[in-house]
């Protein structure tokens, strides 16, 4: 990665430069080392081209020049438009130049093979060495929209298009799809500001062009398109920044079904991890991820808009109440409300409305609107007042030739409230889709669309907090280190569950009470010490799975019980070659529901905290989520609240509630653990945590620690 | 409903008229009563307009009529466009005058309240009692688009489009909806045979209309839009000739979520059945059920094209690896394979590529497509050549300039194949897209929803047959006789636990052993007669849950447990006033998963079987699944499978699979117990159904009967 000094300053300047020098420019405008020339000149680049060509003084009719050195004043960016071989050495012409930027467009490098592969590698080291900022290579460049810099060479702008300007920033590590995407937003109506294509990210990454890009002012939208991240903790500062900022960060990122992800491995050759991880670490950050383009594109139309609803209820009016239903199911599905009116408000709206219409809403203005427009004038003017309105949406359709009367009036709403607006506008010529994009006001043809970009627009302004940093400050942290300097020093990587349990606790976890013991008469004693009823359990640093070798023996009333039990796995444990074997005497704990909870290391996003709810719904459902640690409570109750069966909380069956509280608390402690312990722990799992209506405790935990002391390692 | 004598005859006359009669016949074009004389003329409608007018000669240029007796020869359809307080006579006229169907336009009648439900309970004596057939009232009529009979005033049509003629037939219950989505079909590109609103559906509902298009030979595809069902038995007959005739139907219904469901009651008044049972009745007849607008307009758009895959593999071939990688996400959504090719074939694949694509599937064709088009040229011939290739999608973008040498790429590869090709081509002006659809070709803009397309084409292509009607031989109707007959001469509606046992026992579900005993020493006999651990159970015909009162008592294993628990019981029967207090003794079934089984009643499709896994699955994630009786044990089988948790039948943590085939059997069974006593039985729970490696066992009953004997309902 570059020299972290200059970031900003380079960044910056790639994506605002006031000065282009186009190394390898031709002059004819159609071949790909033409086009950018052409394109800069025929939008109308504000700052200085600069064709560096060592055969022409001009190129498509500007001054050229035979080599940087004879190029005077500063130049901002260099956009490398020459063969793969001849790259590295003009690259570092730029450096030494002073050129704080370099996009570099030829494709050669590491998608080619081991020969290309090194190429990239010195591009990394002299961007490393000489600060220089890269934008690929294998990348098809960038468009500042604002400043006209188109620094491209894509084919989406080969027809004679309009460059649309707005709030919306576009990063995407496709080239092709990418550019595929930039030009249907373009067509949607969605202003960018600027479009990046990463490429092989030889230095610049998807997530520092996100981090520049979120500091400019002018743009309020970031989407990106992603197929696989190297370092995920860069990602999540761009996210933060972005939460922080109240920016909303768009995301698509592909390789989610074990196909795509096969696909994705083949096509960019990044490590993959595992969507669940990628989805949990983003959505605790506040990124809006989306399932594909037009949901990407839908949403963007809405953000565009720059208006944020003060809560989730929607209210439409609609043209038929057909489309008034269909909307209410797709609004359901993204948790946006359309409740009934009070009755006086509905009093209002039925006073301006037809009588076989519904006031309630969904609003059914019924299809006299076609013959008297003015119909909808008045109904938006009860809606855009009714206190608990917080979003419109109004549903047309067909009615081409009476549409500039409907469109003049939903612009005067429009522009008489601050409240999102959106319009759903099916069939028809498309026409009016058009004109009311181009007043800046979000329409769709489907009401599922619409409903699937407010649900968006909602989850966002009502995205839940980062995560406070607050450690607490009940960590045993010498507990910690002796146990972790015990098992390094006698070089073992799993640790017994007796130790693992000591690790957790030292964290504040709660954990059944137990004893570990050697003697079948010491089993006897530790479990009239505990009282009740007790759990053998085999101990051990070798064997995973007790219960796979018969190793756990649970629900022991009697001291006969104990003793039977003891001696059985102490025999076990001796014939496993155990040097000096053991069992685990701990008190049973029952009731309430079992979670597990652990810790796992993502190759993207390194060590992550998992919960879930045991049995059935982990095994078959695989109902898990994910978060990056560390968290404090808050987040981790969100965490398990979003479990598909997080209904199990409430009590099932007339069962008292179990206490979430502390399941929160626990998953909280694990992730601080997971955290501090991030070079150390490979793999924890507490399986079952078991939740009764007072507190969470840990029943069984294993603890893996990775395969060498960090030193050793890095 | 009408009389069934010319159901055929007549319901064909409204749907391909050769004379329309307009009552009211305006002679202003632009007015509502005189679009349908204008769209007539305008279309070119191939049979006799005739419209009728008291005040007129001609109506707009054409020979116009004081009444119907002024007509000569026969009139298929009179399209009556006059106001709601003059249609009842009109339509007693029409009748008279022996037309066999009429279109009624006008609003007024029961979405208005009582007076208009009166008009529309008269329109409905008449179609009874005279045969005539009517479509609506408040509909907007029906357009055949084949010999142009466009007897509708939609407002769609106002703008001069042209008609689209293709295999597509069109029913909808909502009017505006319905035009703006046949709207938006034209405007895709989709060719249309029929588009009918079905309005108040006073006689014809939407599903006797279905039961019309099916049996037309030149409608190939069927879409409905639907709010609202009367009777579903009459939908899914219409469904079921789909299925044997292979003509798909694609259905949207509204309502599906709360809100949805109410704004559905409001706006249509008709009593909506529960979703899921909606889902499951139509799923179990093959009818593809699609969530909007847009996935029906996408699926009616490949099924159009009338091609049927082999298979569920597909070959993507892609100018974007990234677009690649996002169909393969959205492909697994829809159980669509894009499996790698195999060696031999990657190696033909790969000498027609260039070397940094990829030749395994997605094929990646990189962007060099751009400049040499004869690449998806190549590639193509190489795909549709690929045994293991059962449907091409070919992904482009933007690229308007080099367009036309692609789509007769396309073009030619299509039509040198008979499987199933799709187009995505994202960007660009959307000529492209259009110019491929004016082929037959599907296309689509973003991949995920060519592969949800692609999934509905395959579904339908491979659903299941419908269940076959073959009635197990061993029912032992003689005793279900009795228990209902014993329990309806008592007055009793709520069968105790040991009736409703025998009732399922006598359709040879497996049930637990059992006694009924009303003392304290038949109930240890009855224990030692049955052996091993026993339950004891309140039985009683007043108590529906009997866990609540505390009146189940499990694993007992000695005669005093058995004694104390019986006195127990026997003593609580006592107390709640029961006549003659028993219990139950019950052989102990446990191990295995729990299931539940029932029957329940659906306003709209009658009795309902219902499955689903028994605990936290069921309480917490409502993972049921409904079939309609009866059927056969494969289809109570693919029951089964389609629950969430079916893994579960597999074993889990290596116990042994469970008998599938033993579950399905009793579902078959049960489902049998539904369709015989569909008059009888009001509701029946087996719960749980305890599934064991071999054999389902049925552990606890409760049916309840209906209200009255059946004569007395009727």
């Amino acid at each position: 990665m570059g020299a972290g000094d200059d970031f900003g300053d380079a960044v910056g300047k790639l994506l605002h430069p006031r000065s282009i020098a186009i190394l390898g420019a031709s002059d004819n405008p159609v071949k790909l080392s033409g086009r950018p020339v052409d394109y800069l000149k025929r939008f109308g680049y504000s700052g200085r081209v600069l064709p560096v060509n060592p055969h022409r003084s001009r190129v498509q009719g500007i001054p050229a020049f035979r080599s940087l050195d004879e190029i005077d004043g500063e130049i901002d960016l260099a956009l490398v438009m020459l063969p793969a071989e001849q790259v590295v050495p003009a690259v570092r012409k730029c450096a030494e130049r002073g050129i704080p930027a370099a996009i570099i467009g030829a494709a050669g490098f590491a998608e080619t093979g081991a020969a290309g592969a090194e190429l990239q590698r010195q591009l990394t080291e002299i961007a490393a060495e000489r600060g220089i900022r890269l934008l690929g290579p294998n990348c098809l460049g960038m468009i500042n929209v604002r400043n006209r810099a188109v620094a491209t060479f894509t084919s989406a702008l080969d027809e004679n298009i309009a460059l649309r300007e707005g709030p919306v920033a576009f990063v995407s590590q496709s080239g092709a799809f990418g550019s595929f995407i930039f030009s249907a937003a373009q067509q949607e109506g969605i202003g960018i500001s600027h479009y990046l294509n990463t490429g092989n990210e030889a230095d610049l990454s998807v997530a520092e062009i996100l981090s520049g890009l979120v500091e400019d002012p002018q743009v309020q939208v970031l989407m990106a398109y992603l197929e696989g991240l190297e370092d995920g903790e860069q990602f999540l500062r761009a996210a933060r920044r972005a939460h922080e900022l109240d920016k909303p960060l768009l995301v698509v990122k592909v390789g989610r079904s074990t196909a795509g992800a096969r696909a994705a491995h083949s096509h960019t050759a990044s490590l993959a991890g595992e969507d669940t991880v990628f989805d949990g670490a983003v959505r605790q950050h506040g990124v809006v991820r989306v399932g594909g383009l037009e949901p990407l594109l839908d949403a963007a139309q809405v953000f565009a808009a720059q208006r944020r609803p003060r809560g989730r209820r929607l209210t439409t009016l609609s043209l038929s109440g057909g489309a008034g239903v269909l909307m209410a199911d797709a609004a359901a599905n993204h948790r946006i409300e359309i409740g009934e009116w009070e009755p006086e408000w509905q009093q209002r709206m039925a006073s301006v409305i037809p009588p076989f219409g519904s006031p309630r809403n969904p609003i059914d203005l019924t299809a006299t609107l076609i013959s008297e427009p003015d119909l909808l004038r008045r109904s938006l003017q009860v809606a855009v007042k009714h206190p608990g309105t917080d979003m419109i949406a109004v549903l047309l359709g067909n009615a081409d030739s009476g549409a500039d009367q409907l469109i003049e009036i939903i612009r005067q709403a429009y522009e008489s409230t601050d409240r999102p607006i959106v319009v759903v506008w099916t069939g028809g010529s498309g026409r009016p889709r058009q004109r009311l994009r181009e007043l800046g006001i979000p329409c769709f043809t489907d009401p599922a669309r619409a409903a699937a970009a407010l649900g968006a627009l909602a989850d966002f302004s009502f995205r839940p907090p980062l995560p406070a940093a607050a450690r607490p400050d009940d960590i045993e942290d010498r507990v910690v280190r002796a146990i972790v300097c015990k098992a390094r020093s006698e070089d073992k990587r799993q640790l017994d569950e007796y130790d693992s349990t000591r690790l957790i606790a030292a964290y504040g976890i709660p954990c059944a009470g137990s004893y570990p013991v050697t003697t079948v008469q010491d089993a006897v004693e530790a479990a009239a010490e505990l009282g009740g009823r007790v759990a053998v359990k085999l101990l051990s640093d070798r064997i995973g799975h007790k219960t796979d070798v018969g190793g756990v023996r649970l629900d022991l009333r009697t001291p006969e019980q104990v003793r039977e039990a003891a001696a059985d796995l102490l025999e076990i444990a001796a014939d496993t070659g155990q040097a000096r074997p053991a069992v685990l005497v701990q008190r049973m704990v029952t009731g309430g529901a079992e979670l597990v909870a652990g810790i796992k290391r993502d190759p993207v996003f390194g060590p992550v905290v998992l919960v879930g709810f045991g049995g059935v719904l982990v095994d078959v459902l695989a109902d898990t989520r994910i978060g990056v640690p560390p968290f404090d409570s808050d987040t981790a109750r969100r965490l398990l609240l979003s479990l598909r069966a997080s209904e199990v909380f409430a009590g099932l069956r007339g069962q008292p509630a179990l206490d979430l509280d502390g399941a929160a608390d626990a998953v909280m402690r694990l992730s601080w653990l997971a955290a501090d312990l991030a070079d150390e722990v490979e793999e924890l799992d507490v399986n079952p945590l078991v939740l009764g209506p007072s507190g969470a405790t840990a029943v069984d935990c294993l603890a893996v620690l990775s395969a060498g002391a960090p030193e050793e390692r890095h």
